[in-house]
C-alpha cells in the first residue's frame, strides 16, 4: 500500500483542503492518505476552534485515513521546527511522498532553491543576523536576506507563507535524509491569511474562523466553503460545548499566570528572551482583554505569531529546560484516529515503522508526551465543567477514533 | 496617647465584634483602638467575603482607628505563626495592650496554662508527636496531648478554637519578650464555628456568610446581627463587583494551577509534604468544584482548614523557599487605614515605631511585600473584568483609607 503524507492544522477543514486531498492522492498515485495534524494549540500559537479529537474525526470523515498528532513541542514552533517534527512523522509512518500547497506550484523551483541556499549559506546567514540587527522580525529578515542574494528572483518567493512552508519542508527531508518524495499543488484561490471570501467554494480557514466568530451565536452560515462533515461536526460541538475556542477564552488563565509569576521564573520560560519578562507581567496587569494585552507588548521585532506562541508556552507553563532536553525528531507515533482503509494500512505496515505507534496513553510513559496531555488540559479548561473533567479523562484514556 | 490592639479579621465585622470592641477599649482604658487585620487570604485558608480595602473601611467605621494588614506570610498559617506575626505587629505600633475574645474569659488561666507547659515542655512535645503519629490532625493532637498531662484540667480548655488563639498570642508576647500587656474578654453567645444564628443581635461571621451564600442573588437579612456600616458596604460592594468572594469562585484557578505543573514542581509550594503531590494533581483532574476536590482530597491526617491553606499556597505560588527566607517577625507596618483619631496617633507615635509605616506600595520595595501584593491581585482575579484592572492598579497606587 502506497501512502501520500500531508501536514495539516484542518481548522478547520474546507473545500481547500478537500481539493488538495484529491490533488494530492492523484499525484502521488497513492491508496492512503496520512496526515500529521497539530494538537490543541496551531503552529501560529493559537488553540484551534475545537478539539484535536473532533478535528481528527472532521480529517477521517473527510478522506485522510490515518491522523497522527504533531506533538506540542513541534506544533507550536516556528516553520524550521514544526517542518523538522512533521516530516520526521511521516517519514516513520512509511510514507512515500509528502504533498504540499504553495503558492507557487513548482516543486523543481524548490529544489533550486534549497540548493541555492545552500551554496550561499553562509552570506544568506550574514545578511539574516544584519537584517535582524535593524529591529526587523525574524521572517521578515530572512525574506530580506533572500531578496539581497543576486539571482534570487529566478527562485521561490519566500514572502508567500506556504512557499516558506514547503521550502521548510524539503529542507527537513534534505537534513534527515529522508527518503520521501516531496510533491507540491497549487494553492487555489484564497490566500492563506485572507480574511475575506474569495471564491464562490473556497475560502481560507482564516475567513471561515472570522466568519465564526462574527456572529454572536456563533452560527454564521459557512456552507458554501466546508464539506458537510465539517458543518455538521461544528454544530455538534457547539450544542454539546456552547463555545468554539479562541484566545479570549484563555485570557483570563494567562492572565493569572503572568501574575503569579515571578519575573525570574517567567523568564525560564521557552523562548522568553532576556529583558521581555518584565513587559510581560505589567502588560497582563493593565489589560482587560488577550487583544489588548497583545496590543501592549507588540514590537517591530516580535512578530504577532511569535508572540502569540510565547503566550501559548506561558499559558502551559513549558520551560526552555523542557523543550531543549527533546529530540529534534519525533519519538512516537501518536494515533488520534483511523478509516477501515488506515487501520489496514497500519495492520500491513506498522511492524516497518521506525517509531513506536501509540493508541492509547495510559499505556504508554514517554517523558516528551507529557507535554501533549498538559496542552490538552489546559485547551479544556474553557469548557463548561461537566465536560471538562470528562474530557481530561478522555485525553488519557481515550482510544483513537475508528471511523468504518 | 494609650492603644489597645485588636488582631482580627472582619469576615464581615458583626455585632459580637463591635461588643469585643467596646469592652477592650473600656478594659484597657485605651484612647486609640489599633486593629492588625489578615489581608485577602485568611487564617483559615479562605478568600475573604469582600476585599481588605473594603474590611479596613468597615473597621473603621465601626470604631477602629488605625487598620494595619497583617501579611500573607502571617495571615494564612497556622495559630502560632499567626500570632508571632500579630503580635510583632501590635507590639511595633506602641500598643500598650492586646485584647482578644476568649472562652475562657480568664487572662490568669491563660497566663497559667502557659507557665504549665512551659515546665512540662518536654513530655508534651512528646505527646504531640505520639498522637501525630496515631494519624490524627497537628490542632487534635495538641488537645490530646494536653489533656494526657495530669492536672490539665485545671487550665485552659485548649480543644476551644479562640482559646488556642489567645493562647498562642500569650506564648508570642513572651517569646518576642515584648511589654504588652493580654487582657481577655468573654466571647458573647456565638461559638466560633457556630453555622447557625444563636441570639437576637449576636451571631458568628461563619453563620452570617452561611446566610449570605445561602441565598442567590446574596440578598439574605442579615441586618439584626450587624452594624449598619456593614450592611451598607457589603452591599455596595455587591452593586460594584456582583459578587462576594468564596473559593467556587477560585476553582477554576486552583485547577489550572494544579494542571499546568508537575510533581516537582508542585513539591515546591509551601507546606507540601511528601507524598500529597501525586494525590492533588489527580483529585484536581477528577473534580468539578473546590468542594469535591477537598472532598477527595481530604484525610483524618490533614485538617480541612490545613488543606484549604495549602491550597491558598498553590493558588497563589508560594513556594517553601519564598516563605522560609522570611523573619518570623513582621518586617513592616502597612496601613490600610486611620480614622482623624488614628491619624493624630500615628503622627504622635511614629517615630517610636520600630517598624517602619508603609502608606503607598509604589514607594516602597520589600521583598516580603510582593507576596502581599500577588496575593491581592490574585483575589481580584475573579471580578468582572472592568473593575479588576482598577483593583490590580489600587493595591500598588492607593493611598490608605482616611475616614475624618
Amino acid at each position: 500500500m502506497k501512502a501520500v503524507g500531508l501536514i495539516v492544522e484542518y481548522n478547520p477543514f474546507h473545500n481547500g483542503h478537500a481539493f488538495h486531498l484529491q490533488a494530492a492522492k492523484e499525484a502521488a498515485e497513492a491508496d492512503v492518505v496520512i496526515a500529521v495534524m497539530s494538537g490543541d494549540f496551531l503552529q501560529r500559537g493559537e488553540p484551534a476552534l475545537i478539539s484535536k479529537w473532533h478535528r481528527a474525526r472532521m480529517a477521517l470523515l473527510n478522506g485522510v485515513d490515518l491522523v497522527f498528532e504533531l506533538p506540542y513541542r513541534f506544533a507550536v514552533q516556528k516553520a524550521e521546527t514544526f517542518a523538522n517534527g512533521a516530516v520526521s512523522i511521516l517519514d516513520a509512518a512509511g510514507c512515500e511522498s509528502l504533498c504540499f500547497g504553495s503558492e507557487s506550484g513548482d516543486i523543481s523551483l524548490f529544489h533550486q532553491t534549497v540548493d541555492f541556499l545552500e551554496e550561499n549559506q553562509k552570506i544568506f546567514d550574514e545578511n539574516i543576523k544584519r537584517f535582524i540587527n535593524t529591529g526587523v522580525s525574524y521572517p521578515k529578515a530572512i525574506a530580506m536576506a533572500f531578496g539581497h542574494l543576486s539571482d534570487s528572483g529566478r527562485y521561490l518567493d519566500l514572502a508567500k507563507p506556504n512557499n516558506i512552508l514547503g521550502f521548510q519542508y524539503i529542507k527537513a527531508i534534505h537534513k534527515q535524509k529522508s527518503s520521501i518524495k516531496p510533491l507540491t499543488v497549487a494553492r487555489k484561490n484564497a490566500d492563506y491569511h485572507d480574511e475575506h471570501f474569495a471564491s464562490e467554494t473556497i475560502a481560507s480557514a482564516t475567513s471561515i474562523r472570522k466568519a465564526i466568530f462574527s456572529e454572536d451565536d456563533h452560527k454564521a452560515d459557512i456552507s458554501q466553503y466546508v464539506p458537510l462533515p465539517t458543518k455538521q461536526l461544528l454544530i455538534d460541538y457547539f450544542q454539546k460545548y456552547h463555545m468554539f475556542h479562541q484566545w479570549e477564552n484563555y485570557w483570563s488563565y494567562l492572565q493569572f499566570q503572568l501574575i503569579q509569576v515571578t519575573p525570574e521564573q517567567l523568564k525560564e520560560i521557552y523562548e522568553i528572551e532576556e529583558g521581555l519578562e518584565n513587559r510581560l507581567i505589567s502588560a497582563a496587569i493593565e489589560s482587560n482583554s488577550f487583544h489588548e494585552f497583545m496590543q501592549k507588548i507588540k514590537t517591530k521585532r516580535y512578530t504577532w505569531t511569535r508572540l502569540q506562541r510565547l503566550c501559548v508556552h506561558i499559558l502551559t507553563n513549558s520551560k526552555k529546560t523542557d523543550i531543549a532536553g527533546l529530540s529534534e525528531k519525533a519519538q512516537y507515533l501518536r494515533l488520534l484516529g483511523m478509516t477501515e482503509k488506515g487501520k489496514e494500512y497500519l495492520n500491513r505496515m506498522k511492524k516497518q515503522f521506525s517509531l513506536p505507534v501509540v493508541s492509547k496513553l495510559s499505556s504508554h510513559k514517554d517523558k516528551n508526551i507529557i507535554h501533549d496531555i498538559k496542552a490538552a488540559r489546559i485547551y479544556s479548561m474553557v469548557i463548561p465543567n461537566s465536560s471538562k473533567s470528562e474530557l481530561f479523562h478522555e485525553e488519557f484514556k481515550k482510544p483513537p477514533i475508528y471511523i468504518k
